[in-house]
């Protein structure tokens, strides 16, 4: 019997496909990255996941888990063919208990769905992607995502509290706990996490949830020289205040922001810093006077607290058009994720963004770098013409001298987007020592390699 | 050549021992379990741990690493022999960045030593264990320790950046970096913060460090049933605050506090919560008032607000008591750790102390339950006999109750003891799925087994 056939008659006719159509729908990401699988099924069930993972486990075939594919980094993508599956019909929201601090959820659920029903009821589940409202939580245990808000809340891993995982053979086991603390062996769950589907198929989780902040409020600094947000920042710090976010765009970034939305009219200054403070109504308002406090003792040029809501989001307008921005500098050129995510102890960061600037000039690659200095991640976005072999060449040789001077500063390649396909060298790299024992982790729980294969490690 | 000869090459004479008075020294922890090693070496560097954990893997010997040996279920008791390695003489504090919002530690650090450096500048590293005084980062560690803060600040795992370990074969690898995101491939740091030391011996640590809060307040509620607790604390959190730190004394340790200190005069009430609430001088106001009216909502025969330190200081002495009070109940009798540390999800609390009042008259067993409640952590303490058999199998068949109804009201029988030796049952039962995956990740780490065996897992 063919392997479609077996596959209809594990989910039925609608959910399983071989059809090229199809198929090519689920040959990307949010990346640059492509690959064709040979069939797509979209289970609802763990006993359907188990089925299927099984008949892969018998043929040998390639699983590649997906969510709904915002992922930047390649990780959903089908590089070796075989089975992918679409898990975003497994999304329910199985079990709220605000009382307890959890939520148990499928995989499919949307990370903005899960934080609106949640917050009907006063909670959020707190990892923050700037995907929110496309991004399912498997996709986010897979790549262990954060967002601006890591540095007060963390990132996935730290509010993933068990899992339910069907093996590479089929078999089905739970991790965890619904408690706050759980450690009866190995913690499995914290290694599934940021695995990038390379372990297994989530297909239950339990979520730590926790009261919504009541309060918000809005900041921003303007400095002469990009080297004081770091006297900022620390001083912030030393005031006893962890920022909701802490964003920072940088001259290279403040000037295309300006060409592109004019009426934004940033200042032509060396950096910016806005800030959210979130808490209490009291804490917030004492956190405002500290922010501007030390922004202002770090010589910062002008400091501006929000007085309200629309003038908090007109100061976060800039922060949010980085993306459109660089995207339309030059209708030529696309914005490939190329040296796209990393990051460097907070004390580093203005080091790290000359660095940038250098790399920029040398390249003769257009880029702007700006980031979540509250936890030193720094993204990059290019302008490149992808159709240009030497100028892509050229932007990719500039990502990788990104990478390195990320790793000389003490910092990481692979802060929150994950590994996927595009970094499966930086794991080789940065994570030398530990490199054979990651690989006879991923032998351990996979020894056919049948799961999400050329993910994190090449096929070897 | 003898071993001994070998490791005083290593070492020098000074530190490292055949001695049988120096042995005895090393056979326990503060369990009840016992084990004599046949060396004990007090390395200074990573060089000596690799050199000697080389020569135990040349040899096939037991490498067993060591703190201060305040852990509660054996995992640092020699169970077969071998080499204690002590760490407690590898007590730097490397590095500490307050801007960078980490510091670099080694494993023999104590814990209230780091944080004394580090409130210097208003910092500390947040995980809160009772053995503050004297336990050792590293068994920190090695035992995810957590403490009273856990709910709000979170054990010691979430805040392990990246570590330094010398693996079973003497090669030594780095996890982590110096940023608060980092997951270049799979999260071993997460994977040996919690492993008990079976995985390799930890010598240097990069934490995530914080500003210490600039306010506290403490509150006292007191109820006439334990169940209206988890309403009260419900309530709490849909009011937006997460404690520091929510005690729970119920009827029966109540009752023993008294017994041991009448001038301490606790109400004779079914249960009284604690509370620390921490932050800013405002938002601590404004949290106090929260629970006070929740507690009240709730049903609280009275709620008191501590209005000096010394008032709060008071109303945390009956918690401070109860260690002392149940040893003290009678002089015959032991205090041994049985069925000591276990979790629920918060909402079944009060069924769990139900069930343990069952138990414990069921058992004869004078046995008291209390807690950390915002995270459902609850810990027995029982009055045993140790030298009577019989007492004792009852006292153990109780232990082994308490866990099986943990388990049963979706909890867990490892919150924040570690596993040790005294608990590797209930790694086989609660993690019954994922053990065969813990077994062989164990082995990719120590296919001689000489890193701390027969802890997590039996001796096979």
């Amino acid at each position: 019997m063919a392997i479609i056939d077996d596959l209809i008659q594990i989910v039925g006719p609608e959910r399983a496909s071989d059809d090229k159509t199809v198929r090519y729908a689920y040959s990307r990401d949010s990346s640059f990255i492509t690959g064709l699988p040979d069939y797509v099924v979209r289970p609802v069930s763990t006993e359907e996941v188990a089925k299927i993972v099984s008949l892969a486990s018998q043929h040998r075939i390639p699983i590649v888990p997906r969510g709904n594919g915002s992922g930047m980094e390649g990780g959903c993508v089908p590089l070796h063919g075989g089975i992918v599956l679409d898990m975003h019909n497994m999304d329910k929201i199985l079990e709220v208990d605000t009382g307890s601090l959890y939520a148990v959820v499928e995989p499919g659920v949307i990370h903005a769905h899960l934080n609106a029903r949640l917050g009907e009821q006063g909670f959020f589940f707190a990892p923050d992607p700037a995907s929110t409202d496309f991004c399912t939580i498997g996709g986010m245990i897979g790549t262990n995502a954060s967002g601006m808000t890591c540095l007060k809340y963390g990132d996935t891993r730290k509010s993933v509290l068990g899992l339910e995982v069907v093996l590479p053979d089929g078999t089905v086991i739970n991790t965890g706990a619904k408690t706050v603390k759980s450690d009866c062996g190995y913690n499995l769950t914290a290694l599934i996490v940021g695995a990038d589907g390379t372990l297994g198929v989530v297909t239950k989780a339990i979520l730590k949830i926790i009261p919504r902040p009541r309060a918000r409020a809005t900041v921003t600094a303007y400095f002469d020289e990009v080297e004081k947000i770091e006297e900022a920042v620390a001083s912030i710090f030393a005031n006893g205040i962890i920022p909701a976010a802490c964003e920072l765009l940088d001259r290279p970034v403040i000037r295309i922001i300006n060409r592109y939305k004019p009426e934004i009219a940033l200042p032509d200054v060396d950096a910016i810093l806005i800030f959210n403070l979130e808490g209490s109504a009291a804490a917030v308002e004492e956190e405002v006077d500290g922010v501007v406090s030390s922004c202002k003792k770090a010589g910062a040029i002008e400091v501006k607290a929000a007085a309200t809501k629309e003038e908090a989001d007109a100061l976060w307008e800039g922060r949010r058009s980085v993306g459109s921005a660089i995207y339309r500098l030059d209708p030529q050129k696309a914005g490939p994720n190329i040296g796209g995510d990393y990051g460097v102890p907070i004390r580093r960061l203005a080091e790290m963004l000359r660095e940038v600037r250098r790399i920029a000039e040398e390249s003769g690659i257009t880029m702007v770098a700006f980031g979540h200095v509250g936890d030193g991640n720094l993204h990059t976005h290019m302008a490149v013409n992808v159709l240009d072999e030497e100028e892509l060449a050229r932007a990719e040789k500039a990502g990788d001298a990104i990478y390195e001077a990320a790793l000389k500063l003490g910092g990481t390649t692979t802060p929150e987007h994950g590994i996927g396909a595009a970094k499966i060298r930086w794991v080789r790299e940065e994570s030398k020592s530990a490199y054979p024992l990651m690989r006879a982790i991923k032998k351990v729980f996979d020894p056919q390699n049948i799961m999400n294969p050329g993910k994190i490690f090449e096929i070897s």
